[in-house]
């Protein structure tokens, strides 16, 4: 699954079940014109595409690689191992934990290899999409002025939130 | 406390106490010679400035704002809610739980207003940081390059650990 | 969602998605003939509107603010950090952590800025009510004797309580 | 331990160890010039007494009560189930659990007897504080004045805070 | 709900809605032929005739008292307060915290004044009431030998049990 | 270690370094006059000798066991599964999560064998052991009459209680 | 429920409710071609048998037990005490702490007493299995072939898993 | 660091920061006389050489590898990723949560690759060479009778433990 142009950001997943957390990541790109790439790449079951995978992100373009993964997430962590591309992690919820595994499995990272950390789940899906918008708009001023644009829409649905009488 | 060059990245942190954890952050910013503004913001004790600072981060030429709380750790989302410079979270360890409330305060942004987190106290500090550079390293040959020798040093001091006989 | 009489307390939530919880605040002052305001302010999506609302807070005469919010919850400690009215919050249950999250977020402010914070949900919100109630009839005898009566009526209907046999 | 005045806020613990905490609550009460009184009251050995205390709390003219207490801490919850005089309860860190414990055991009260919870330890008995002082200054424009003038003072604090160069 | 002979063992609850729990309890002491009384005693919104079942319970016989409560649970360990009847405590499984609230509230209790806490749920309930029969069977031999059949067709059950093939 | 009587209750622990926790208990025991023993008898270092200890303890005429373990605790429940004197469990602290892996590990306990829980550490210990008393207590007046004498005195000494001026 | 060969691998579960969970390791065992036994052993309901069972584990030829529980879960720990079979636990999820008092239950053993602990639920019944199917494989050249192969095909899986358009 | 033989087991951990936890490991394979290796390979640090580690560790004879790390601990996890060699992992306490994050790390991983995961600290890594020496029991009688006679006198140390009179 990926759009036409060069993908400037990578959306990967340990697996195709992580695709409904995941597929908010992906809407949020997609709203914002953002070319990109989205695939399953799994630290457990793929490792040698997964290095792969991270080894050759910066040479093809990639300008933030958003990973999510669920329990045991080593999918962030790895690929930021490999790479300097900016790493945006996204816990994916556990079955009977929750997501506070995937959660401090993602962020409690050692000093040397970031990863940045967003939300259990759907909102975390989308603020990591957000986020690589934001790294975008920092050099681009239509990319900028698009954000701005959602943030006041953001504002404008929320000041017209009615409460039942 | 600021160098003399056009900051690129601001340095919040809710209290001079929190020092000790964010001077991490500055440490890396200095050793890869990113301009840098380091500040106390306090969310709580000072809400105007912290508004207005984060209101001028974009214009000020900010790249990116690492922002370092502890407890209802408030102030990396806030700042969020008021700029679309990416803010970098680190949560401050809390005397009593460990940093557990300053985490789950910064990481559970909704969607719509992301604030990319660290892990708890130094290493979180340090990261952001490293993040920070990574960010300006897409567009900064220059910068890619000093983070991949980075990189490369550091995997070449872990190589180099030996353990007692 | 207003009363006709100038409002004493004012109950504000983060989203319209909080009203399941945050109706049981209003109930209860409704239930006491408490003049009120409800409406949606956004800590994070309407963050000027939500400084105007609590810097305003004192002037109009709210004797109490009821802040519900969920995850990192910082509707409550935000309002709290702008006005010196008393601010109830209320840890709106959150999809994956249940309101630990919601409540660490109010809960653990630091010193200076105070929020009182109640239980998670809907107990909470009627709480938070109930405490507002309580500050107005520390100089409103009608309204204690009103306090008074509900409290007698609860310890009847739970003495009134059976078991099936 | 009371002041001469008539006591307006009474500060209680459920041992003398807990005094280490909640003297931060007599302080900022001192600091203000409430009238106050505290002492110990043992919700588990003194239950007696706990009554009696809570029972003549509003005809002794308390606007307030700060209750602090660790681990399975009920005396605040207690208090407040004999009073219509609000409770402000105070989480007092214990010794292997760190406060979680008490906090649970203060915040989650069920719905229709309200307790004000605040954070774990020291921070929490000073903001409990600072919560007795708003109410009082709700109807008392010279403690509303106090407590702006606090205010200020500590914004004032925050802003001369300078980080090592 | 009480049988004809003269109670041994009090079940008390804080709601009636705790009956899902705490039946189980009344079911394991109709098995056992053991005289109880059973019925809802709220804490916090019938403090008084808590105290009061609580002083009479050792005058009128009981030689062990059930208390199931949720969320800050007090019922167990103010009624140990006020009697040195054992008091067997039962953890009702909460909305949000699914129980972890009431077991500390009930299991934290401060040296001097104890209460035996069981399981949240229901094996909690059939477990208090398994060790009130094993107190009576300490000085009942006809009970200790209905404890000891008990035991022995609970592990003539487990024995039979077959797995799918 | 055991007094010359007859023992009434045995206190057991995993191991020689619980006792600095299990002491609480065995000093409850020695103020009130109540014969006992107390021994290591490990779960999983000695668990035909723990199984042995538990099948003889009713013919040996013990009427409550006190077993203290930490970590994965098995030592309270195992001896409950061989026994139908009743086991109070104490949760020793452990090294590195405090306890609650050993609170868990003794109060999570299946329908059927149940365990008398007491908080982590010492004041468990200590209450443990004031259970095993009360439970005596209930047909034994004269240790009835000291541990209402106890409570007393302790009454008595939670209101002498002062605090700094 | 065995299979003819000789059985090399046991498989224990404290109830029949444990078999949804635990089918995931038989089903593992039977893929492999591994000869198991597959049982319910209580060991609160069944020590005796339990302690039978792991003491002529090694005898009867058994290389590894898995070991499934839930809640305060002492099968795996009390059969590694008895044996020096490699023990495989399976923390099964319990139903208010959802297998967070499984899991602490079985990995925090003491030193000197291991038990293999494994994930929460179905996955870590399955990975239980697969650690036997690897320690069989480690001198069995024709067991190593099907679990390289085995790992292979599930590379091969992930590999081909799409993403919705 | 290795010993003259042939290693028959790897020990590896993220940091030299981490031996004072797993020389007990190291220890216990001394102590049984394994041929062992002990070295730093860091997951995030020295991916590349992580990976070379496991891929060569089947045919280099190891029979299990014992890999601790600490925080987001990906090495025992990324390393079963991509060997059949059994994986037993330690989790190294963390500074701020104590090895929470450690053990959710490692235990949680997904079904098909499976990690043996073992005590938060140094009682895990001794247990995991004791689950190694198990293992090579399987198959060695007097590897067997060593590990026989260690529990042995472990039990007979056990039984010698006294208590202060």
């Amino acid at each position: 699954m990926s759009e036409q142009a060069k993908p400037l950001v990578g959306v990967v997943m340990g697996s195709s079940s992580d695709w409904d957390v995941m597929q908010h990541a992906v809407a949020v790109l997609k709203q914002f014109g953002v070319p990109y790439e989205a695939q399953v790449v799994s630290a457990h079951r793929m490792p040698d595409e997964m290095f792969a995978y991270a080894e050759s992100a910066r040479e093809r373009g990639l300008r933030a690689i958003i990973a999510g993964a669920g329990g045991a997430a080593h999918l962030p962590g790895m690929i930021a191992a490999k790479t300097i591309v900016p790493v945006l992690g996204v816990p994916v919820p556990s079955r009977y934990l929750r997501g506070e595994d995937s959660l401090l499995s993602i962020v409690q990272m050692p000093k040397g290899v970031p990863v940045s950390t967003f939300a259990i789940g759907e909102a975390g899906a989308a603020n990591a999409a957000l986020t690589a918008v934001a790294m975008l708009a920092s050099t681009d001023e239509a990319m900028a002025a698009r954000l701005l644009e959602f943030r006041g829409q953001q504002t404008a649905a929320a000041k017209a939130m009615t409460l039942p009488a």
